[in-house]
């Protein structure tokens, strides 16, 4: 297949939702969710609702985000922005500058309210973040 | 926050190149990749070749892909589209109908041949199945 082909669509994400985090900027984010990232809150539309109709605390899942402050037009970068170390392509890096800056995140579900807001460990992420899917830790090839 | 705020902006998603499959139709599709999904090539963009630099053959990663063929308008559905199954939300299943439709894929690098075909094993996806990302799978904490 010729590269010319490959970039001629582009499509159109819709956020579903909105992360409530105590992270406002870069010097209180965490470089990953495993140092120690705070509680947060995933608001969903209301036009959500039938979709998250089966999701329980204490489920393990996947929320992916649009990083919408990260710099599409990078490529590599010095892993966990320390400048001594060389340059990595992002794609061999959890970056959120990369060409499509979406974020996954595993994480915990501790509370659900109204079935539109859920309490979730574990995630790093700014406040405000768009939230664009929710999947599950597939454990069991009868799950899902 | 109002949900008439949630859905103001939509971002584009540009596809960083193709999945090159065996699977044509939902026929010869398994329904996930542990159930022997076969080997399949990623092709990816020239302009990609920085951020795939990194790359190594034996490599996890996990590629996204925005499932092109699906049904966005799909909020609940039978699981593995067996109608004795009682509807389910989606959020809860990995059906590739779903708002935004990014699939999600864990897979090893078999093979890769001038930076940017990369032959992995366990992927499902149609051919021709745009690729949005490709990231690291985490396991050391200095990792990226």
């Amino acid at each position: 297949m010729p590269s010319s082909l490959i970039n001629d669509l582009t499509f159109q994400v819709t956020p579903i939702g909105r992360i409530v985090s105590p992270i406002r900027d870069r010097i209180s984010a965490p470089k990953q969710g495993y140092e120690g990232s705070p509680v947060a809150w995933l608001h969903l539309s209301e036009s959500m609702r039938p979709a998250l109709a089966d999701l329980q605390p204490g489920d393990e899942i996947i929320v992916l985000t649009w990083l919408d402050r990260s710099d599409r037009s990078v490529l590599s970068v010095h892993p966990r922005g320390d400048r001594t170390k060389p340059l990595k392509g992002v794609f061999s890096t959890r970056s959120p500058s990369r060409p499509n800056p979406i974020g996954l995140h595993r994480v915990r579900i501790r509370a659900i309210v109204d079935t539109v807001r859920l309490e979730v460990d574990n995630l790093e992420a700014f406040d405000g973040t768009p939230i664009i899917d929710i999947k599950p830790v597939l454990t069991d090839v009868a799950d899902a």
